[in-house]
């Protein structure tokens, strides 16, 4: 206790099955404080045969790509300046805000703006945070460090970064970006 | 359908139920790509004399308090600058990581810290994003603008920021934070 | 076995629970030749703060009125000549069909038409069998025979008859009528 | 919501299946004003090695054979004066009345009965209403309209009839016939 | 999980609630080797207005008498030689094996049977094991030691014993006795 | 009516599962005076892909041995005087107590304590009583007669005995026994 049956329509993956069961163990225990190893989560598939809404029968929709993996591939894509993958992946009403900027549409303009700010930058992931939102988006959080090379061949590394990412539909709808680049610059 | 079915202990309330609810139901859609109008949450409230485990009656457990509201009340009683209440509210091993600073302990570092940076600070909300890790803490995301004024009287407002919390057993301990400051400096 | 247990918002009183209870049942043996003691129903009630669809709460509808009390209101009202009730009971597009005539679309049409037949008629009841549809309507069908009077004062009676309904959100949107009146004239 | 769970025994068809989801949909509907879409049906099968009732294994039933179906063969073999197909169809007790007749025992009584009547007459379906009664019995509505040609070689058509038949354990066991034929013959 | 839900109707005490959890935890620990504190029980308690068996409702019947509380009810009025009481707790055709005796029928044929034997007999118990039996009787055993005096007053105590009684609708009518009373004195 | 469901991790087999509704039928009946015919069980069986415990799958364990079957080894190997077999049957803390010994330990303990008794000794059964205790232990009673020779040759038979066993992981680690040998050499 407590107990979570999901009645879903037979065709999801093991793998599929793993992220239910553990998305559902946390929202149970979002509010009820009990011991992970007590919340028990039972998933029963049904035949396409056997449910009916409204008296017919119903197809199971494909399961939704995951919508942490989708920000892992943008993110190496943009790092291998792989611009026409990561291009692919956006969704319609596209925007992105980086430290200093108004919301950007495009990736043309986002490597405008980096251009002056450092040759190249990589990242050093240290965690994500998925999580469906009450609207049509899923929201995933990215964090970890920065490190690259500035114009004047200087290295710079160990920089603080958070990104936020809207998924919708499996297409990225909406990339914010914090990170101490400023900060370490300043105190330089 | 999906159906999802929660048996828990009777004694939960009409909020904490929806909360409940709200929490399974984007569990689900986290993974199945229904239409959220299509996604059923069933509560069923079990009388603690129906319920045994090992073939013994259990307690159930008071609800956690909503961690978002944790966050909140922490955020205000900072602005007001009321430490005894903003400290009362940190759990064991608390640790604060702002931009440039390596991991602080203490409220008192974090005051002494930002003293040469500003004579006050408040903040804007514009979205908290809230989920229970795998692990014991919630995490809760709280992002806006921050406004305030600077030593030599200058204001300064709509400085993009995010703090990342981690909550464990209704305390605080972990917060990072994030933010545009020395990005608008620089600039300016 | 077989097993049926129905969910619903709490709020339905035992009357409607046992019309539920039947309905259930012989919707069961309608394809499974279960003995009907072998028939289970079991109908959870679930409280409105249990329920959520999409994240929401939800009201739950009043149960429908009994098309069979509806069609017997509507049979006693034109018994007593009481058009001005049995009017109140037509939903809109209302079409009546009765042996020889083409649908007609009022009480008055029907009025005119029996006039030449006779002076009165009342009921005797033999059996009603109701039913949902698959579209909105449910459907009533009422048996018995006829009796009553002819302009020439003759008496008759233990004339055959059987009605079809249709019912649509509590009015009647369609009555057919069949009887042997003319057979038996004829043979007179 | 509503939602409605079955659990039956393993090995009913497809076919079968539909038909339940469909009978326990308009089961609820019926006192349940939920709009078709909302009324969810899932059907459990259970393998016989997983029921037990007084501890012991049961055997599921074959399903009922459609009664809508069963009178459609019956009307089909009378169309075709194929008495013997249409006899075998009749259970124990049969009766059936016509207009104007007392209740007859024999398909040999009705052709008697028919034969100053017509030649030959078919029929021309416009709906079935089909749902199994509180007895034993399933109930069958038939109605439409007759064509066929009378002895003097005139043709007729368009007459409405309407059928009502009972069906207990696959048989047909009552059989009770209304039509408009008087009503025309006279007015004619 | 395991997990054992209890559909029941509606009337049963917390005590006997407590009972069906133990009974229903160990008939599922005896096949299946979980740890008792990973085997749930769920009871859901149906109104009656919620059940319905062949479409009717049906009255939850009362609770059995512990089976154990008789037999403890029993065997203390015979240590009372409270004859009256003990025979109103006997079933038609109880029976009474006892040490190399032949079934008796009467606790009269008891009576004569103890008196050369011993002056008085007192029970200790040690234990009870209960069950309820695939026939109609629960079966429960009693086993401790018994103590008394022998007619030449000499005590005896220590003597290992233990009883086997069949319980039919609240009646014992089979008590089957061992014990070591004659190896006891044989050995004296 | 009383139902119970019992979902367990897929895998236990028709044999094992007919033992599970045996034993969910009687622990239910051991407070509920129901008809057993009136006592249903449904097992579902719960893929490992479909049970999540604390967010983990697990995997389901083998079913116990039956203890009625360790016993009935057990005292075959004892008839045999394999002694061999029937020690490996033994578990930790074995205590073995026939009548007027104190407890023993090892079977060769017995052997020298039935030496002078009897030449040798076997049993008729007649019934077996087993049930899992509220503790790690299932306990098995075991009843009928001995039969046998003692040292002078002479045989005696129907001598009522009954065994009370303990199994705990499927050793047995308690025997305790009774029997009416010395009461019919008294009265020899």
């Amino acid at each position: 206790m407590p107990l979570v049956e999901l009645h879903v329509l037979e065709g999801y993956n093991p793998e599929e099955k793993q992220k239910l069961g553990t998305a559902l163990t946390n929202a149970v225990r979002f509010v009820v404080p009990a011991a992970p190893e007590l919340v028990t989560v039972l998933i029963h598939d049904i035949p396409a045969d056997n449910y009916y809404r409204g008296g017919e029968q119903r197809i199971p929709a494909p399961a939704r790509a995951d919508p942490v993996e989708i920000v892992k591939d943008y993110l190496t894509a943009m790092e291998d300046r792989d611009l026409e993958k990561a291009r692919a992946m956006l969704g319609g009403g596209f925007t992105m805000t980086f430290p200093g900027t108004a919301p950007m549409h495009s990736l043309e303009e986002l490597i405008e703006w980096s251009k002056p700010r450092y040759k190249f930058v990589t990242k050093t992931y240290e965690g994500f945070d998925a999580m469906q939102g009450s609207g049509a988006a899923a929201i995933v959080y990215c964090r970890g460090t920065l490190q690259g090379e500035y114009h004047d061949r200087r290295r710079f590394g160990g920089i603080r970064f958070i990104d936020r990412f809207e998924i919708t539909d499996g297409k990225i709808t909406k990339q914010e970006v914090w990170n101490d680049m400023a900060e370490v610059k300043t105190n330089a």
